[in-house]
């Protein structure tokens, strides 16, 4: 025995969701089903929605139903400063954690010729127009530091050689508040290589 | 900052799921987005189909797209014993355990005055015809063991009497593999009163 096969549709198509499995996707079906009708409608019309409009800015390419989004726009953000993210969620952990006050550009993704991502699906000619118009005097090359994200900094990097750019990428370190003997030893290790003079830490 | 208003949304509206905080939300909304919208789309659909489609049995009022499930209309199954549960996750449970082969009756829920839950609610007057028809001969009483549970069928159990049904309630007892230092008092002393005679064991 089992649901019906409406109920049963749902259940599976519930795992779309990341980290839902068969046991979390029966809970949530009975929670809407039984529970909470309305919610689910709320849901089914938003995700709908959500997946119609939503795009990608013209200019930083990160998530909006804009047409450019509202970062872009904004008056008080620093021209002169591009920092290059994979996603959204990077750009939006680095906007959260305060301190920046320049533009984004969100490659949704890394390179990996493997799996067929080139430049162009990471949208480098967009940003190489970008940096063309000529306000961008340093551009952060925040990707993550993995070895796809590495790579795709360098080849960035490598592209806008030349353009009297100032490339530059977030610092590698123990992060804050972490005990050393959890710290991996990769990161150890180029903490140790960028170790600074005393008296330069405040 | 925040993501634009509609992605905000989006994360918002996915905490109607069971289990799903903020970060989740967020996890789940960046996923379809960026990685899976033919996902998402399919499960907007779904979610609207199944809330518009799947109600109750007009027999058992289990969840079915159907007028009566397949259950119900299974020539294979004993319409002499019938088994109340609060829930289609119960039934499903009580399936999955295999070996009854009666037929099944769902409350979805359990009385509960001070929430203005009561016997019209959770689909009494229909199990009154159902009886009232003279085929079962037996009810078997499967609600939660809570006090909700018990209380509700204590209130079927004094409905149903007089009309020459045998009433049982599921064994409580200690689960199965389980070891007696983990079992919960209540659970000790019940399964010590329920002691059965060795050699009715196999
Ligand atoms: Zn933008
Ligand atoms: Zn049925």
């Amino acid at each position: 025995m089992s649901f019906s096969p409406l109920v049963e549709r749902l259940m599976e198509t519930l795992r779309v969701l990341p980290g839902v499995g068969p046991k979390t996707a029966q809970r949530m079906a009975m929670h809407l089903l039984e529970r909470d009708r309305d919610g689910g409608r709320r849901l089914a019309e938003v995700l709908d929605t959500a997946l119609e409009q939503v795009g990608h800015c013209q200019r930083c390419r990160t998530l909006t139903e804009e047409t450019v989004c509202r970062l872009c726009e904004s008056p008080r953000r620093d021209d002169g400063v591009l920092c290059v993210v994979e996603s959204p969620a990077d750009q939006l952990a680095i906007e959260e954690a305060g301190g920046f006050t320049g533009r984004y550009f969100v490659l949704h993704g890394h390179l990996s010729p493997l799996d067929g991502i080139g430049p162009e699906d990471i949208g480098l000619a967009l940003l190489e127009e970008r940096i063309a118009e000529g306000q961008v005097q340093e551009l952060i090359l925040a990707t993550n530091p993995t070895v796809e994200g590495e790579a795709t900094a360098h080849y960035i990097a490598a592209q806008v050689a030349g353009q009297g750019v100032t490339l530059s990428r977030l610092a590698y370190g123990v992060p804050m508040g972490g005990e050393l003997e959890y710290v991996d030893g990769g990161t150890l290790s180029r903490a140790f290589n960028g170790r600074l003079p005393f008296s330069a830490l405040r």
